[in-house]
Order: C-alpha cells, then sequence, then structure tokens
C-alpha cells in the first residue's frame, strides 16, 4: 500500500517509521496487520501510509501532529495489536518517530513501456 | 539489508525516507543498488540503513547531520545513479528527509522457535 504520490499535506508533518522482522509465527497476522492498515486511515490526523516486506519489513505512516500519533498509540485495538506483535509477531521492531523536514518528489514523465513502443 | 538493532545513535539524528515504484527497466538497477548502499556507508556521518521492497520499494538512511545528507547528496558516484534512477528506474520516488525525536525498540526475548520447542 502506498500514499497518493501527489500529495500536497501541510508543513511541518510527522513521519513513524516502523521496521521489523517477523518471526515464522503466523496466527492471523496478515488480516490484523489488514485491519490496522484499514484503522489507522480512519484516524483524526492520519495523512498516509507505505509499506513494504521483504528481508525486513518497514512501514511509514504519516501524521500532521505527535498528538495525532499519541492517539493512535493508544487506541484500544491498536493496542491488543501491538501486544500480539510483542509476544508473537516480531523478533524486533524499531518505531522512530520523526519530524519531516523536506521533500522532493519525481515522476518520470512518459512510462519506460511507452519509450520502448517509441523506439520500436 | 538492516541497520544494527541494538545501536545507540546519539541524539538528534536524521532519517532519510526514500520511497520509490520501479520501471520495468533493470539497465544495471541490482549491481548499483547495491554499490550505492556500500558506497552510502562508507560517507561521514552515515549512521545506517534499513530497505524492503514488495510493490514498492522503501529504503531509510540514517545520518548524524543535514550537512552529512547533503553531502552524500551530492557525492559524484550518487549523482550519477540519481541520473540514472530519474531517467530509467523510477516511476516516481519521494525523497522525505526528517528528523528523528523519539524512538522504541523492542526485541522478543526468547525466539518463536524455543518456545515452541519449549511447548512441544
Amino acid at each position: 500500500m502506498y500514499s497518493d504520490p501527489s500529495n500536497n499535506w501541510p508543513k511541518p508533518y510527522y513521519a513513524v517509521i516502523f521496521t521489523s522482522k517477523r518471526t515464522p509465527a503466523d496466527e492471523g497476522y496478515g488480516i490484523m496487520a489488514d485491519k490496522m492498515e484499514a484503522l489507522a486511515s480512519t484516524q483524526e490526523g492520519f495523512l498516509g501510509i507505505e509499506s513494504a516486506r521483504s528481508e525486513i519489513g518497514i512501514t511509514v505512516s504519516y501524521w500532521n501532529s505527535l498528538e495525532a500519533i499519541k492517539s493512535w498509540k493508544n487506541n484500544a485495538d491498536h493496542m491488543m495489536a501491538q501486544r500480539m506483535g510483542k509476544k508473537v509477531w516480531y523478533e524486533w521492531y524499531h518505531l522512530r518517530i520523526s519530524k519531516v523536514e523536506r521533500e522532493y518528489f519525481h515522476y518520470m514523465d512518459v512510462p519506460i513501456d511507452e519509450i520502448n513502443l517509441q523506439k520500436g
């Protein structure tokens, strides 16, 4: 999942960087992860979320204030998921709260497939 | 690749959040990505790097100052890679420079395999 690349969020905003190493245990992880992503997106102050997983997982969620991040941390359903995360799903995780100070966006003008077609 | 989970970096430090969508074009991407990760880690002020790729890619690199980030941005070999990234490898990318204000680490006390063995 990724946030709208054409976003134009008010500055400053905050990024919560969650990096993790999963255990081999499933125990409903996928269902809960989807549920938490959906629930986060309904919270006051939520701006967007981006995630990827290969050897490790990285999820970055974006918020308009530290208060919004704190409220989400203390959300009852989210707290239950956090407990499962600590006990079952994550060998380790790091969570970093950071303030976004600068940003740069790049979009390729022409998709690469089109370039190839034009060449052919 | 991921940074040492037992790190204890001086505060404040900075996170460069690079999220991207790849084009189907290879053109030496893997070799260059590995080379850039190795080169970044030799730069003054570099602290660590974490990356994952599935539908999108997310790489977070950590630095001890904004000056160190700027120097890395202007590194000659890195600038060449940036040009290739814009022209060939990335359909889009977002780069966010953020200041880490708080962090939390969690490590599971006992690996899940051991727990299962103890149960059995």
